[in-house]
């Protein structure tokens, strides 16, 4: 027996669940949630809107039998942290699923990941679409900022921070795919990092105005901060001993510890730019950040360690 | 040899071509394009954002062989038929793009026909992403409006409305899918109504100011209808001998042919409603349009052929 069919779908697991954040109460400038043509938008006034999407493919992004709440959570999650590398709140976002089939016991989960996420991060679902076929989730989200913090506004001379610890969910991911044993603290440490990553709103509110330019680290800190240099048209050198590695990478591997660090993805933490003239304030924020490097004018990441130059074997985590 | 990587991939084939629609010239409002984590857009003072979300997966909503600047063209115009459905101009879309494997061969031409598609309708590319899976792409349009066409407007006496002919691409695609071989002029009209749906932005225009309720029709006049009577909490009542019936389906198969304009899918004509005292001016626009029935209180849709009720086999396009 086939399930329901595809209106009903939506209707039963996202319509109803998120009603009430679509009201006609106009929740964050909500006119019309799912169900017509389009939804309809009120932007805020005076205002610059961000939006980005993100595909992730069951089987490439995430492990298929992996929990549909944990799934839901990690996906929007994923792409909130692109609002927050802009220093964008969130708004709005739309679901694009496509599934094998319409099995309520994977979606009923799956709908409540979602709704907590969004609940949790205060942006509405308004609008979807769900699909027959091979597992994904295709998430666009949709914020508001007033000064984007933009990847081509580094200059040399500016110090290089990232935030939090880096390596946690590459080094912990053989425990997530279940091809390595490990201790329960240790898959604890796996599954926050590579489930629950947490969208950096907070450290990029608080750096907005003083940083010069800022990314989330999705493929890797190498990669990443690549993007930053190509885009400003500089390079970067950086002191590994000053780099945040997670226990976790530590516990797992010493002898890779830093090389996952520095291009294992999944991190989505933040890496940004600050100028001289604001050093002082932005090391004064109380914010769990660390310098690691300067922003310079030859071209290319020049890597330190103990005093002596160091190479990584591989730069960022490939796709294709 | 593996094909380019994510990056190049994007830079390549999207940010190149699309870049002179989204320089900095401010072009509909963009800020920033494709490249940073987050495009950024200034949304236009005044006006409600109109945004919707839909995924084309190959061998379900496309023949996975089918030219890829079709298949690019498609995917964008049926995206674009939402838009037109609630009277709103394209301003800005994203694509997210799954795909088995990075090949030129198909990546040129697709991306060309995007563009064009896009250059015709004054919508430009602003973000993206490409991730390895089966084929299926997954584009969202936005656009602009001021007095939006809803489902839920209308009222018991409205006239209803759909726009030129209904069942071509659904009588259409046995030829599409080689399954039924034709004439030339069978197949013209084939790969005319399945490859090049248009939306009907000079219609929604022209009806906005005067049309209670619109939709589009993507899923089968009596599926969608029922979308505007389930909106407006009303019935509706249709005479069968005014349904504007394409000539493919009548060609193709005389006896199923007000089957197949009833209840194929794919025709992305547009279905409104008229309130009587606009009913002479929306008559006098010189429109491609035809009046077939009448909103009105009893639920359901009621079905009228040569003086006696008609029933028929199935109502809807079910993609589960």
């Amino acid at each position: 027996m086939p399930g329901p069919g595809e209106f009903e779908l939506i209707r039963e697991y996202f319509s109803a669940r998120f009603q009430a954040s679509t009201g006609a109460s106009g929740d964050q400038g909500v006119v019309l949630g799912i169900g017509d043509d389009c939804a309809l938008l009120t932007p805020p006034a005076g205002k610059i809107l961000a939006t980005s999407v993100d595909t992730l493919v069951a089987g490439v992004h995430f492990p298929a039998d992996a929990r549909p709440d944990f799934i839901a959570s990690r996906a929007l999650r994923v792409n909130l942290s692109d609002l927050a590398a802009m220093n964008a709140e969130p708004l709005w976002f739309t679901l694009a699923l496509t599934l094998r089939q319409s099995d309520p016991e994977w979606l009923e989960p799956f709908a409540r990941g979602l709704a907590e996420t969004a609940k949790q991060y205060g942006i509405t679902l308004v609008g979807g679409d769900t699909t027959k076929g091979p597992l994904s989730i295709t998430i666009q989200v949709t914020g508001a900022c007033e000064k984007p913090l933009r990847r081509d506004g580094a200059r040399a001379g500016d110090t290089i921070f990232v935030s939090n610890q880096l390596g946690a969910s590459a080094a912990g991911l053989p425990l997530i795919l279940r091809e390595r044993d490990g201790s329960i603290k240790q898959k604890e440490q796996a599954y926050l990092a590579y489930h629950f990553p947490q969208p950096q709103f907070a450290v990029a509110r608080a750096i907005g105005p003083y940083a010069s330019s800022a990314l989330d680290i999705s493929d890797g800190l190498l990669g990443d901060l690549g993007h930053i240099c190509a885009a400003s048209k500089l390079g970067a050198e950086l002191n590994l001993n000053d780099l945040p590695v997670a226990e976790l990478a530590y516990s797992m591997n010493a002898d890779t510890a830093l090389e996952t660090a520095l291009t294992g993805g999944d991190d989505y933490q933040l890496c940004f730019t600050v100028p001289e003239k604001h050093l002082d304030i932005v090391q004064n924020l109380q914010l769990p950040i660390t310098a690691i490097g300067t922003m310079h004018r030859e071209p290319g990441i020049q890597c330190t360690l103990n005093g002596k130059s160091w190479q990584p074997r591989s730069t960022s985590y490939r796709h294709f």
